[in-house]
């Protein structure tokens, strides 16, 4: 059983101090698991950090609101923040290393190194958001090489992500495990995100819209329904009819490499994204055709 | 003392069993030496090893032409080899394991991969050969992940890789030491190089331009020059003599961050590419300004 005094949390800010903590923990024989995180944490941060706590011997996550998958016109200023809170809820489940490094301690003046999985980050979120898997790519190796986790833990909610740094680790001969573990929702089904906050009243309302056309869309495949085009169709309808959301895109694609499917057999994955004026969100279902 | 039976040398093509190998040698406390080479060894190469032989515990040596250092116009067919007279050089020297992975080994179908040191990677040799600094990160960050060396090994004759490969491991947090050992030479000084087999008697004789036209370099800093066009000038005009030699570039930089000098202070890196018909030579010196 794990037993655990609240408070004692250690928080550090230096790669090098990070380094050594990690060194220490790994020659005692310890498991490390690893929570990658941009802060103002929710139920969807927090139950990656549980499974973490379960399953190796020493946690670590990492607050870092990292600029490099930002685009320029994308909302790195205003992303939300709230650290104190976010220590509170870590003190609470009993995170044994808390990694908060500053712009400059990750991105030294002169930085000029990128790593990229080519063609995936063109597509769909990289699309919408050009660089921004580069720089998670980027982000996460440097992560991994300061941490040198055993298993690092990310939410399906990002599951381009997933599919991408899955991508990387394999290519790179990476030694690290990738767990991606289920979206955590609101009532109303709506995936959590951080950037919810940014929604209005009548916004919050309308953002149901993701999961109900994706679950409608869950429906169509389980029915038999096997042409992307007509699942498209109807989703882009039903979004079409809430006057609040503006659809970016719809995407059903294979769920190991995200390339666009010409028709649904045994297993796709349905992604969408949707704007609420000026806010972006995203969120997927992994469904199963029932052949 | 290092007492080794002769043909002892460990040879592995697969990653994993490489893995393994290093594993096991790192946990009994041995510290992992690194060379990664192209095979076809030569003295300049053998320098490295030894080096690697009297640092560390265990010294590995990677043979693998890497094809994503190779232009769509360039010589990837043609790389000498000679794998033989390589294994028979490694094992008098008493290396512990030769990595010798083929290319689907290190870059399966569908790899989507790249490491990029942005900037430094598109000048001189970079512009030359646009992609080969991209395939050489990436290779190496693979060989790194690997392999796991305390100490890696590279030639003082590939200047600016050895800029960039110490810019991607600080940029990246990589836990590596980066050892650049200086350039070995014929009698005449032209520097050691695979390539130097593709020279005709005609194009040999030749070529020792390069190493004449940094010496003289060399000398007019030492006598006081500090303006690089000077430099250029007169080691433009020395390899405009010579008719068998087309001058590609002449380099005057900073050591550290292969920036283009305005003037000469301290120190500088003067680095020359020419061709001899199709055959394309470089080298260079670190010269100091005596103020």
């Amino acid at each position: 059983m794990r037993i655990k005094k609240e408070n004692s949390v250690e928080v550090i800010a230096k790669i090098s101090a990070v380094k050594a903590a990690i060194e220490k923990q790994k020659s005692s024989g310890k498991s490390i698991g690893f929570v990658p995180t941009m802060g103002f944490l929710h139920e969807g941060h927090l139950s990656l950090v549980r499974e973490s706590l379960r399953r190796t011997g020493y946690t670590v996550v990492s607050i870092f609101v990292n600029p490099t998958q930002f685009g320029p016109k994308e909302d790195l200023q205003e992303y939300p923040r709230n650290l104190e809170k976010d220590m509170a809820f870590l003190e609470e489940l009993g995170v044994d290393l808390v990694f908060i490094p500053d712009t400059l301690e990750m991105y030294p003046e002169g930085f000029k190194t990128y790593v990229e999985v080519t063609d995936l980050q063109d597509n769909f979120e990289g699309r919408s958001r050009p660089g921004h898997f580069r720089g998670v790519c980027t982000v996460v190796l440097k992560f991994f090489e300061i941490i040198n986790p055993d298993v690092a833990y990310f939410g399906q909610k990002d599951a381009q992500q997933s599919v991408i740094i899955k991508k990387m680790v394999g290519d790179l001969n990476l030694d690290v495990e990738i767990q991606v573990l289920p979206t955590v929702r609101e009532k109303d089904g709506l995936a959590l995100s951080s950037r919810n906050v940014y929604l209005t009243k009548d916004q919050r309302k309308a953002a149901s819209i993701l999961v109900n056309c994706l679950r409608k869309a869950k429906n169509m495949v389980e029915a038999g329904e096997k042409d992307p085009y007509v699942i498209t169709k109807e989703m882009t309808r039903m979004i079409g009819r809430q006057t609040l959301a503006d659809l970016d895109y719809i995407a059903i694609v294979d769920v190991g490499n995200f390339e666009p499917l010409d028709k649904i057999k045994k297993e796709a994955l349905i992604a969408v994204a949707v704007y609420f004026g000026k806010v972006r969100l995203i969120d997927n279902m992994i469904v199963q055709s029932k052949e």
